[in-house]
């Protein structure tokens, strides 16, 4: 299994994540836009997530919860600025309990040779935000959520091949 | 007249720009967000603007055209994540020429003894996005904008003091 690439660079506003999937691009940007599948990668494992909104055009609303065992929710939203499929996402994150703090995520699909690289470019309000979000334990996160995409990329695969 | 303070660090991917307006915030705020006050004072003076779209809530798309006297058109886009009146708006923002290029913009309106003082952060998506906006001659025309904007509030308010 290929790794994901984490990029934070110091006194930078910005992340940058890629990683290259085994799956024709068209899955991994269906994984990326289907309600239905967003609650099988969307988070770490520990975590049951829920679509509250997901509306993927442009101007659309998405709004994904967070729940923990103890019955605590957690919600992220945001808002579609750009739907080009399979291709190119651009859209806005916030996470709730942290409210005007937002991110521009643009996440790019390409293929070569049946695979998919994802490149997930994330830019902040500010360094000191960016930073907040690395204490934060995001990448350790992020690498379990793509490990969790990739699982389920091939899952995708073995029973399009039993069709 | 208050001047703009307009400050891009170089090796930073954004602009921030700042003025305190002699006008409370609901006007600021109001002149933002009224689709009727946008021709008056958005853009330079030599191009005219007509806005196509503007549906200020979350999701909602705006879309304004700057029209040369030669007949061209250049338009701008993009989607409000938040409308938080008349405290901060953030939105994105896309030049359409250069299609994929997108900021995310904070505006912040604080009001002190009658003035508003207007904080406006674009963060862009990498630095040399950043620089090709500089080179493009964006501050000469947000400054521009920015005076066209105080303009419109001293009249907008005196004619408030006529009704």
């Amino acid at each position: 299994m290929t790794k994901t690439n984490f990029i934070a660079e110091p006194g930078k506003q910005e992340i940058v994540m890629t990683r290259v999937f085994d799956a024709p691009r068209e899955l991994v940007f269906k994984a990326c836009t289907d309600p239905n599948l967003i609650p099988q990668w969307w988070g770490p494992k520990y975590l049951t997530t829920t679509v509250d909104r997901m509306d993927v055009k442009q101007g659309g609303i998405w709004r994904f919860i967070h729940h923990d065992a103890d019955g605590n929710k957690y919600a992220f939203h945001g808002v579609y600025h750009e739907i080009m499929s399979p291709e190119r996402l651009i859209y806005t994150f916030e996470f709730e309990p942290v409210p005007g703090h937002v991110s521009l995520e643009t996440a790019t699909f390409e293929e070569h040779d049946g695979k998919t690289k994802l490149t997930d470019r994330s830019v902040f309000q500010t360094i000191e935000d960016r930073d907040g979000m690395l204490q934060s334990g995001m990448e350790e996160g992020a690498v379990e959520t793509w490990d969790r995409l990739a699982e389920l990329l091939e899952k995708m695969q073995k029973e399009q091949h039993e069709d």
